[in-house]
């Protein structure tokens, strides 16, 4: 199969909301009158980001989830996406599947392919997302303030937990190990929630590198700091919902700098809070208080009782 | 050296033109009121697209410049790009050589590099590249007439023909070897001419995978055929122009089916070859008519006598 046949077949479909979708040089998209363009890329690479072994439709999936995560975080409205796809070879079921569940994913958010491009090549995967946003109302890491709460949304920890698993370092019963395995190969982004928190949050940021680094980043951008209630967050482990027996300090080391979650981390002052629980409730997403930012610089981890933890959590990091 | 120090060491400048740039979840992009944004996405991999000992300042001008060339085949104006890149590891010197290449490009078209992405893997580099265009203005391959004149801009074939010498098919004396190296490892994207052609040219495409397999797209996309004179095809080989002697059926090759040109093939009515020119002219981009849309379907290559040539050239497919 050649590579425009390839694209013809599993990738083409009429533009809907753009002028000019994928078979031209370019596609071209045109933002309401008053909105910002969101975008932002990401790049998935075999044995990086996924296994080998990973089945095709979560995979498509997953890459375009971590990309709305990313317009989700900015609290964008998706519009459309290109693909770059490099491939060892034009296998039709795998491409098939892969595409199904990127699709899927793509129409359950009204997001459209409008381009990109196929190669031979190591699997790698390089999707750029587009929304849309009012201008000057994208949520960005820089607004946090102190005295702001410090938010999260869903669950955390459990697409670490699963990768543990698969690499054998801890062992799981099967439901913990198959719903652990869902949130790290189809993760939910909370596009909804974030256009919900427009006008609310001060402030956020998708955690994709572990809850600690990735706050790291709103606090260096807002030139604050951070107090975070260790055991509040290790309660949103998910599966210590489903009864698994977690050690204690497990479920921090999880929630705290797993990776691969796909959740919000936000900042919103205390007046707002019944805002953001009302905007948790109407988009079905759960929103936990895990802190508080600061004045002072640093980030602060404390137990139930407001004690602080001697350990130190660092963000997951591709190039450590 | 962490991710985030590298993309902060090599890759992040402030922001011009775009309302955000590198460093929040997403970037955000601005288009003027009444402007559509042009979007393309091209990946390259490392012995696919480039050789592992290419230098890397050359290989970041050409990525980009790929990039710029699907731009300028829509007739946009250069506005941002994202850049995802997979990196065996972080090696300093590499980096900054393929950064300096990158940003030159981009610096002399106005294009500011407004996020992305990096992780370790296969070397692999993704861009999506952004510019600006009238509403309804762009170029596209679907707008060929019958009795339009077919156009190409600058030379032809000389990228190929300098693969050609490195895979040791062909032996050059070193200027022309030089001046072809040149051409595939700096390819130069002819921007001011496709935004000259808007209005102009009734359709575009940057020929990218060889000038008849490019010249196909046009035609199916807008249900025309064409006659191409294949002798004054090949007589656009830069290598010609410096004494090559070369045979004159490896120059029919090298020009219609050779690939990786990033010159522009066009049509435009007739009345309109004072206005072709004068874009050429002011642009400083030499343009040659090679031939006509016509309405019959299909592909004709003749020489210059008009006599049909009963050979069949394909473009280049990475997938074949």
């Amino acid at each position: 199969m050649g590579e425009f046949e390839l694209i013809e077949r599993f990738f083409t479909r009429a533009p809907r909301r753009s002028p000019l979708g994928v078979g031209d040089d370019c596609a071209l998209l045109q933002p309401r009158p008053g909105m910002q363009l969101a975008v932002s890329s990401d790049m998935l690479v075999e044995g990086r980001h996924f296994l080998s072994t990973a089945d095709p439709r979560r995979l498509g999936h997953k890459a375009l989830a971590v990309n709305l995560s990313d317009l989700a975080a900015c609290g964008a409205e998706p519009l459309a996406f290109t693909l770059a796809l490099a491939l060892p070879g034009a296998d039709e079921a795998w491409l098939g599947a892969f595409a199904e569940g990127l699709l899927a994913l793509a129409d359950a958010h009204g997001c459209e392919l409008v381009g990109g491009d196929t190669t031979r090549g190591p699997l790698c995967i390089g999707i750029t997302v587009f929304g849309e946003v009012p201008a000057g109302g994208a949520l960005l890491r820089s607004g946090a303030r102190p005295g702001d709460d410090l938010w999260v949304s869903g669950t955390l920890g459990d697409a670490r937990l699963a990768l543990e698993a698969f690499r054998g370092t801890v062992s799981l019963p099967q439901p913990v190990f198959e719903a652990a395995r869902l949130r790290m190969e189809q993760p939910s982004p909370r596009v909804a929630l974030g256009m919900a928190l427009r006008g609310i949050a001060n402030a956020a940021i998708d955690i994709s590198d572990g809850l600690l680094g990735d706050l790291g980043h709103v606090l260096r951008r807002s030139a604050v700091g951070a107090t975070v209630d260790a055991d509040a967050a290790a309660a949103l482990l998910g599966a210590r919902a489903l009864g698994w027996p977690a050690p204690p300090e497990a479920m921090r080391d999880l929630v705290l700098a797993g990776g691969d979650d796909y959740e919000l981390a936000f900042a919103a002052p205390p007046d707002a809070r019944a805002a953001v629980e009302a905007a948790g409730r109407t988009t079905g997403t759960p929103v936990t208080r895990i802190g508080r930012i600061d004045a002072e610089a640093g980030l602060r981890i404390v137990d139930a009782q407001g004690v602080p933890l001697g350990r130190d959590w660092q963000g997951f990091d591709h190039f450590r």
